[in-house]
């Protein structure tokens, strides 16, 4: 027994193999033993249907992106990481020579190796072989399953990042899942005087609630015959009598993280005037879009991806500090052997379940 | 007579009435004879329609909102100008005392009045009165008609400010008419490295051209049953390869000047990955929007909506100076007493004719 | 007894006076009847010197800047406010109509009417009239003492902003008087990972203890022979050594609250490379400054001076949330009669001694 | 004779000598057949003292960093560049890796390989190796002088980048030697509306009028007993009443390209509120400074160092396309042979030597 590994051979056909131990070549890599491995729903797109967008899974390929792991070898160049230091792995490594790479947009870079998107092997086996300086030594007091739930942090702090969200502004979450709380809690810490979470799920609202946000909501269904644009326009404005002062016109930050059209739509309609609308989640590819309001509004519109350069180490620092709880949403937890039964339960959708975590090889559950 | 105004009685019905001259009571405002006033879209869409948005006509209202004029007599207050200068004129005075207005925002003070917005009157009249800190000043070699034109060269110099336009970068422009070539004209005195102009209509490519852009484009139509966003995907490779090197996936910033929702959509995918979009002009309400696509390139997608701070003088020394001829894109003036011809040219849309301008009473045509 | 006011009549002379009670003009403007009002050094600096740079007191002025109060009449246009209201007030009115006003640095306006600046009388009377836009309601659960406690925090968020501290960033600041300590609390609030406060004074690093910062740092003396410089910098490197990990090379953002040559000094050389340090407080006129530092680091150098647009909202917010305690810093308290005595005590300039505040006219101390 | 060189050997002292011809390690390098080379200040401050702050010649090094070369060796992952490839060298290569590297900050990386710092040797050689993506090819119509010449340029480019200068905006570049000048035409090309050269000497002022600066001033002498703070306000104002209208308090933009203690004291004061003021060149390490007028105009005083990403190609577009004649600044040619010769005329600082240029071995002079 080598390397176990989570392989996803054909969409829908996933398997445990051994592989070959691989072995350091480039002198600033580190080889990692995977500790803990979050599931995400790109993780399960891919195993459902074999391809997100123009990526095409064409061969067998490692599953898992979000995981934390120990250090075990390191190449020679490699100064700042030893054996046994525990880390949170960035699963992006960019090639450091184009032009988004020199620039601070390393998240753009159109050459990135990213685990788990084809061609590239992910994190679900026993070991994966990282650039050293993607590689995060994690503090005593985080557990591996902290340093895994890291991942969906940094996504949190770059969409905040995104939005140039500052101290004493007012945010609207759309969407309560993992992404949409962290949103919030990354909202509050940076000092945003009002944070609102919107969803429908009740289980939602109540770990929204758990993270502190200042109010929920619950938006109305749209009736048979209403049109989307008043409906979303109608809610806007029940957003903002319940939260906003009379004088304030809408939202500062609108983060949407739900991926659905019609909470687009309503996003857009909650910003006030030159507020910053930031797209968070892929879910429809194309909407309905109020591209005039836009323009008579003066808004900002961003699509955040991935982690910016310096959102690994906030993220950490969010966690290690105690400023941020990441293991109230861990919810379901399973062992390495498990983990095809872990993405089942992804797959459910099931309204209790926020964060599936798969311990690596030899590691138990925390 | 006291002063004669080109006043919208009611939807597509217009007439020339004799008002009382205008009063000054704000010891700020001046009183201005109007010299010339261009007629924008805006203006015919009022009168055909007698609405844009939740802005309804309900009662008469003079047009005109494009001038430039002479100050006849000034407040108590108003050491800047005096009797005899000639101005331009802004067309929306802010309410000074909104946090949009404070916080250096005022295009999106929600107590604007805005010339041939209703309820307010415009200024196809003999008089109209204006704040003094909105009518600035033309140095002597600018015509009167130059001063009405500087109003859509603000537009141009508020959609890049917008796009945050910087030396060196890489835009497209779709559309052709009046904005978008005073957009491309505006660029490239920004430093712009490259500037492209789109449009369908060979007279209009025939006008950028004479404003100095890089290259112009003809986008193919979409054949039947092909998907729309995978004809803007396919359009937007055509020009990336014919503008663009290699290594570039797309444009730095794409300034919208068109409306059309075919145009949009193509902006989307021609801009690279972290560019830049502004949309800048109103025309369908909402479109088929690829938000996926803004999340995954990561772009920043802007509305532009009036004049920025600073607009005004920037767009008067960009005439005065020289860097801008603006008179070419005049095609047809017309004398006061023509207004309603003038404005039944500009409402038929003809391919060779781009900005239509009307004399103030007792002002010959330029 | 109409309208008891605290007047410098002369350097070092200091009376209270009844004077007339100032009537409403302006339809925009409030009467208020003074509530509380702290003292600021350039209070005492007008009192002592009869200047602060080009402001020369030549005639009797009313002293007093951080005050909150009681509308007692609006003028006919004012729809915000209406007597009985407990407000904040913003001591500085711009002239809302040049550049700076309408570009969002009301704070740089030339023609700004600021409270206890010469000519402009200041707050220290029974009655004050002010803009009612620069007058803040105050909700129930804030003393008008916090009321008047919102100026230095107001202080404290323009220089934030100016910084543009972000979250997740390292902070020193230089200073532990009360703007020092408010910078600190601000800057935790606004997410800082680190917060480091410097002080010489015992007494005043309890107090920013008190705020939460993460360390405190008493900078050694400098040896007599040692270069000014060297020792800033061998001080910077005892500061780094103390708080920041082996690859940081300094704090990404510093805020100098003290004024004095040597924190300037020891400013620059603390900041990493691409830092920002900010000047937040006046002091010597001019500093030896290491100006080839500032080039080969990449450095950005800035000036923050009173309120940039949204302090006063933001700092209400701060103070009325309860995320800042500003009780605390109000060390003495004095009745309006005894305002001279309140002078006295923070001319002494004791250790002990953080902000002073005399109570309005009829109003007993908190 | 393998690799002619140019070495400083220790201070004062050079010589040609004979190296082995260097060989490819990195497979990302190339090596580059040197075509000329300009010589920069800091080339000849090496040469007579040795050292540039904590940078200090231990060894023999070799002189020369703004070269231009042909492509005669590939590594093996290099896919953009082929032999034959004439090329502009950006000199300094980051590290990558670190926190600067990753956000956009390449040049405050700490760990740069600079040519000719110590003890990196640099380009005056025949050969020199450069990581392939720091090589930028130049069209055919730019001559290698020209791509030497990319460097200041590039110099110039990044202090125009550091000052965010836009379009419209008012700019004072103290200094009119090569990088003032170039400073002031790549400004103008910017879209600058105005742009004012300052310098003491008639050859360079002459030099900044051919770069189309649209004004030029003598400062004047600072008499006897004159603070040096007061002259440097009174001197600003003499610029502000030539050059600006009434209701302006200063330049939007100062670049400081002279390194001169008055100009830095000058620079401060002419600034307008809000203003920016860029140190773009090294002189005296400390100078007396007025930090309270950076305090209460509310400056940004930034320090700018080497080139930031994107400055290369920016340069080369400029000098490719026309826009910038960098000809006329290279007033001196030499032969490898010569170097020292050339160095020499540098050093002496005649009024009439601009940029002296040094052909590769095998070239001759353009």
């Amino acid at each position: 027994m080598e390397n176990l590994s989570f392989v996803l051979r054909a969409p829908k056909e996933v398997a445990i193999e051994d592989r070959p131990k691989p072995e350091l070549k480039d002198p600033y890599d580190v080889l990692v033993h995977v500790g803990q491995t979050g599931i995400c729903g790109s993780d399960v797109h891919y195993w459902q249907r074999g391809r997100i967008g123009d990526y095409i899974v064409k061969g067998p390929m490692v599953l898992g992106h979000e995981s934390s792991g120990v250090v075990i070898a390191t190449g020679s160049k490699v100064t700042k990481l030893t054996s046994g230091d525990r880390i949170a792995m960035e699963p992006g490594v960019p090639c450091r020579r184009c032009a988004y790479c020199r620039d601070g947009s390393y998240h753009l870079c159109g050459s990135m190796i990213f685990a788990a998107t084809p061609p590239w092997d992910g994190t679900l086996a026993k070991y994966y072989i990282n650039a050293s300086d993607f590689c995060y030594k994690i503090p005593e007091n985080m557990t591996l399953e902290e340093g895994a739930m890291v991942e969906p942090v940094a996504v949190a702090c770059a969409t905040t990042k995104t939005a140039a969200l500052r101290a004493h502004q007012s945010v609207l979450v759309l969407g309560c899942g993992p992404i949409g709380v962290l949103c919030q809690a990354v909202a509050k810490d940076c000092g945003a005087r009002l944070v609102v979470g919107v969803d429908v799920v009740e289980k939602r609202l109540e770990m929204a609630r758990g993270y502190g946000v200042d109010g929920v909501f619950v938006p109305p269904k749209r009736e048979g015959g209403v049109d989307a644009m008043e409906h979303a326009e109608a809610v806007s404005k029940m957003l903002a009598q319940q939260f906003l002062d009379a004088d304030e016109d809408g939202f500062d930050v609108v983060l949407e993280c739900s991926g659905a059209e019609p909470c687009v739509q309503l996003g857009i309609y909650a910003a006030r005037r030159g507020g910053t609308f930031v797209q968070a989640r892929m879910g429809k590819e194309n909407v309905a879009f109020p591209i005039t309001a836009v323009c008579t509004r003066g808004l900002t519109v961003k699509g955040s991806i991935r982690y910016l350069p310096g959102c690994y180490p906030a993220a950490i620092n969010l966690i290690a500090s105690g400023r941020l709880d990441v293991k109230r949403l861990v919810t379901n937890r399973y062992r390495f052997e498990e983990a095809e039964e872990a993405f089942e339960l992804v797959k459910a959708g099931r309204e209790d379940v926020f964060k599936v975590m798969i311990s690596g090889v030899d590691f138990g559950p925390c």
